[in-house]
């Protein structure tokens, strides 16, 4: 059985910025096409859905595996505290759905490959 | 001539998290070895170097062209506003510098496929 990928970003309150994350999910959806069942995203705080709100609409589509993958880029107190807990609200909604939260973005080793990258394209 | 690097991030309260910043920029130099003069790191707030300051010592090294990388997920007003307003205060205490500010990391098409990884490899 398939699990089904839910993206958590911060949230702002700048539309354009939530609307990038949307984008950015799509994009996610389209390379993940055949791996994941289902591809969406939360916002921890200042746009919706929240993180329950957006675990519950994946079960209500069926999905009984969740990975929530924080699009954060420190292991700051919203990785470390706040996702969690939000998380945990959603487990005690659906306790037959398992959730399991992956790394945050920054603590990928490619990060400062991506870095170098940006940088190196940035100056040529 | 080769130009120097200056990663910008948000900065926050916490030490850890400004440590995790000062780590990833060490890793970044090792990467960038041989294609950037120098590699550092700057804070936008709440910690130290600030912008202004982080330029200065790079150029108090010799950098003559800096070319600023904000560490940002998404195109909010740090991005738009915050840090050109930093760079510009760098930019008139010294004017025979080239600064320029590549596209922040959220913007990098690689982006996508890094979560994609990041979630492969949690669900596996």
């Amino acid at each position: 059985m398939q699990k089904s990928l839910l993206l958590v970003a911060h949230g702002s309150r700048r539309a354009q910025s939530n609307e990038e994350i949307s984008q950015l999910t799509t994009r996610v959806a389209e390379l993940a096409s055949g791996r994941f069942a289902q591809v969406s995203c939360a916002f921890l705080e200042l746009a919706d859905p929240s993180i329950p709100d957006g675990i519950d609409k994946l079960v209500s589509q069926g999905a009984k595996s969740i990975l929530i993958v924080p699009y954060f880029l420190a292991r700051g107190i919203h990785v470390a505290s706040d996702v969690p807990e939000e998380v945990a609200k959603a487990r005690s909604s659906h306790p037959e759905v398992e959730l399991v939260i992956s790394d945050y973005l920054g603590a990928s080793a490619a990060v400062p490959e991506l870095i170098v990258n940006l940088a190196v394209d940035a100056s040529s």
